[in-house]
């Protein structure tokens, strides 16, 4: 069956389930599923419908400037995806393994629809992983003098590869304002629980300050350094027993874990970003639709 | 502000989405939250709509009879329930403390949208407990012998109070066909993660079998024991440190949490129950819209 | 059956285990528990010892002064406890009931095996609750003008009831660092999963970062606030269901859990703080022997 | 730094923390860990005691003739294991690869301390997995009739590679009571939170029963099919929207983590199997010494 989501966000208003729920019936569309969220604090409606387009009227070039009228009439922002689009990932790592191989597992095993036609790296070492499921990898040296020069190289080869997602998967680096501005589209993992632990070692830090739970947080990022919204986050328990190794070996189940959902979330079309940044009012939050 | 909500299941048919909340709009209705779920299993479709009654431009008691002509179309079952009409629960106890408690402060506190008139027993020892939040207290003495005579009383009581749901909060009896028959709506919390453990003693089996997490589960009472359709459940990790009493200790924090979460679902017309019996095909399993 | 409990901390070296067991087995004490830790980086060792004092063969006046000898060689730091001591509670409350029933409902069906002669607060909102279980109940209001003047009277409440520990039971003030030197055996609660959201309205910030998780810490209170050592954390998922005021109900049942959980491994003498401060390179941590 | 580790159990008495510790520090033995447990139900006492080698004035072959003495007063069933003895194990699978390949890298990443020189497969499927490591891979198919002919082909390999412990990492396949006679030490992933959902297709069988948490449990292969003794378990939420194969496909995230608990519990000689059968009054258990 192939579908079209439409995620869409507008300022609260009456009817609004019952007039896009009814645009897609008119045109023939049968809804699989629909979730939407009224935030009163913002005065947002937000809204994620599915349906099958068996049976839908209009073309796909045609969707979308239809849509456009009544996206105006009740000023929303919104995007459509069609299920039979596969999306194209880079996948970026550093030295350690684990979420890159998690990463392949999954989409080999059909759990993330989805291609991984490139992994990019600051280091030579998974070079054989990569190449072992077939993946190109490209081994790009980032130091701080060369680094706006080699992220230049990275978005070339994003260009190259079509890449409609980048996936930090213990990249360990952090992007620069002006990557961000030209490919916005960036999911990490960061190994604690945010907001505890924003920043470098976050695993030693939790050790030192001897909590009883750790945790992994995925989110875009955003030019504000482990600010970006948050798509999901998970713990686990720990104890005086637990070294920092165990720390770090305990939280590697948490960052694959936590990060292959958010990715799988963020492919299903089921994550709205609202707000404004991490430090007003509002905050800068998601909607998961699950 | 006032509510309605209409919980409804039918056949899954095209245009059912649109169908309802146009049905909604139409008669002036603010939609505040929909939530819907397909049972492709069951080939059933089911949702939850809850509106703004202000502007809306039907008398309360025509909602029911104008929305039946919907309703046949899709031969769907249903309900309709008012947020200012507050649910009289009575609450059925026997030794033990902890769930009747919580009840009530939760009641106190606003978590609950209900009045509790009256609590029943089998035993005497918690009447001081009902009496020091003004509520009334039914001590009627179970025994294999007077069983079917002593229900009738409890329903007598249930009829006189005005009672909308029951809840057994660590009841420790089984209720009796005949009892169900006439007074259906009964929410029980069983002391295991059902199905492991059903029946009398979990905690003693769990703790004998070795298990390494215990839970507890709150369900919806009927003729087959500990096989009612379930509405929530939860776990806590215990190890070979715990003894029969830990267990006990540990379980009685996620009866109260769990009793408590499935009675405020219930009250805020979120659960729907659908299927046939546990031991079909399909099962009986609630959906609950959160 | 009398136990003693011994908890001793001291720089690791060979053969503690078997030195320490051997003291009280040698004296005819038989060991019913026994837990050690070793934490490498801090270069100490800590256990907990307990046994039973039928057939011990040293008075209780004699405990102290003959292990004194050993403690003396291994340079420990350290205490004996014993389980007929009951040891006495005043919970501090603002105006917000959930901890405070539950701490004693809890010490009620002895669960929390101590005495709770009296509660303090800043408001007078919660004198029929202590009341109701027989529990004396002091109103001293705080201000910011005021508020040395009025430790001095809790402090000569706490004598005067002969207090051994004091349960923050969301009291919602700062204690002065003059409290605390007086008498620094404080456990408080705070309602978010330190260090996340240190400080005022912890939910309310939670809300607006958007986090899909919130927590509960039971900490020692020092003078460094929202810094003391954790004894207990735990956590509860939220989404963008879940309102603000939703968030705080939810974290109540974390509060009271946590709480609960955290006097009753101190009341166990299951709790050892050791290292710094929060800030410095070891921190300030706390073993529970569980 | 290489270590020994005893694991001992005996009729409980008094003393006996005091003379095992003593027994090794006697020898020169630095005790680095000690855990202790007595259940008083069976009226067992169970220890685990590891301690450094350096300085330890028996040869290895000393060790065990020289514990005995004390091991026959105390009438103990004891073994001693040494940290640079690795492990080797043999992986049994089926189809699925998701089990073996989380186990393979764990080991890489010297997250399980042990050598994995053979899998074992009633299918060629995952071959080549097997090879991708430079592990063996051997297919021998399994058929109701050629079920025992072919478990003593197994045999012959466990015992041409020297294995000490068979995994079980969904292999479909029930072992014979000749098999486990011959080989015990074999440890099994059940893809649901036992005792619930014993036998076959346990997560069709959770969404039929509309359970709203499912589970994984590891444990010790018996003859009493999914009886044996439970090492770990754990458990995720899971709601109406998840589908049959949304349950496997969460599961399968719960069977990795579970069953890399547990085999690396099993390889830190932390686990203590005790009691009778099931079925028993006792039950038949372990101890996880964490």
């Amino acid at each position: 069956m192939t579908t079209a989501t439409l995620l869409v966000s507008c300022p609260d208003q009456k009817g609004l389930v019952a007039k896009i729920s009814d645009w897609v019936f008119s045109h023939g569309g049968n809804i699989l599923h629909a979730d939407q969220h009224a935030d009163s604090t913002a005065g947002l409606f937000l809204m994620r419908v599915e349906w099958d387009l068996e049976n839908f009227d209009l073309a796909r070039s045609e969707i979308d400037p239809t849509f456009k009228k009544l996206a105006t009439e009740i000023q929303a922002k919104w995007s459509i995806q069609f299920s039979d689009y596969v999306r194209r990932i880079a996948i970026f790592v550093s030295k350690q393994d684990h979420c890159l191989y998690d990463l392949i597992l999954r989409q080999r095993s059909h759990e993330l629809s989805a291609t991984i036609p490139v992994v990019i790296s600051n280091h030579p070492d998974l070079e054989k992983v990569a190449h072992n499921f077939g993946i190109n990898y490209h081994h790009i040296a980032i130091s701080p003098n060369n680094k706006l020069e080699q992220e230049k190289q990275q978005l070339a080869l994003l260009k190259q590869y079509k890449i409609d997602l980048v996936v930090l998967a213990k990249y360990m680096q952090v992007l620069s304002p002006d990557f961000l501005a030209e490919f916005p589209q960036v999911i990490n993992i960061h190994h604690s629980f945010l907001p505890a632990f924003a920043g470098a070692n976050p695993y030693h830090r939790a050790y030192k300050r001897g909590v009883k739970i750790i945790g992994a947080t995925a989110h875009y990022v955003t030019d504000e350094l482990d600010e970006g919204p948050i798509i999901e986050q998970d713990v686990i328990r720990v104890s005086h027993r637990d070294s920092v190794t165990d720390l770090i070996r305990k939280g590697k189940d948490l960052e694959r874990i936590v990060l292959a959902r958010a990715v799988r979330q963020h492919l299903q079309n089921r994550v709205l970003i609202y707000g404004q940044s991490a430090n007003s009012d509002l905050g800068l939050r998601t909607v998961v639709f699950d």
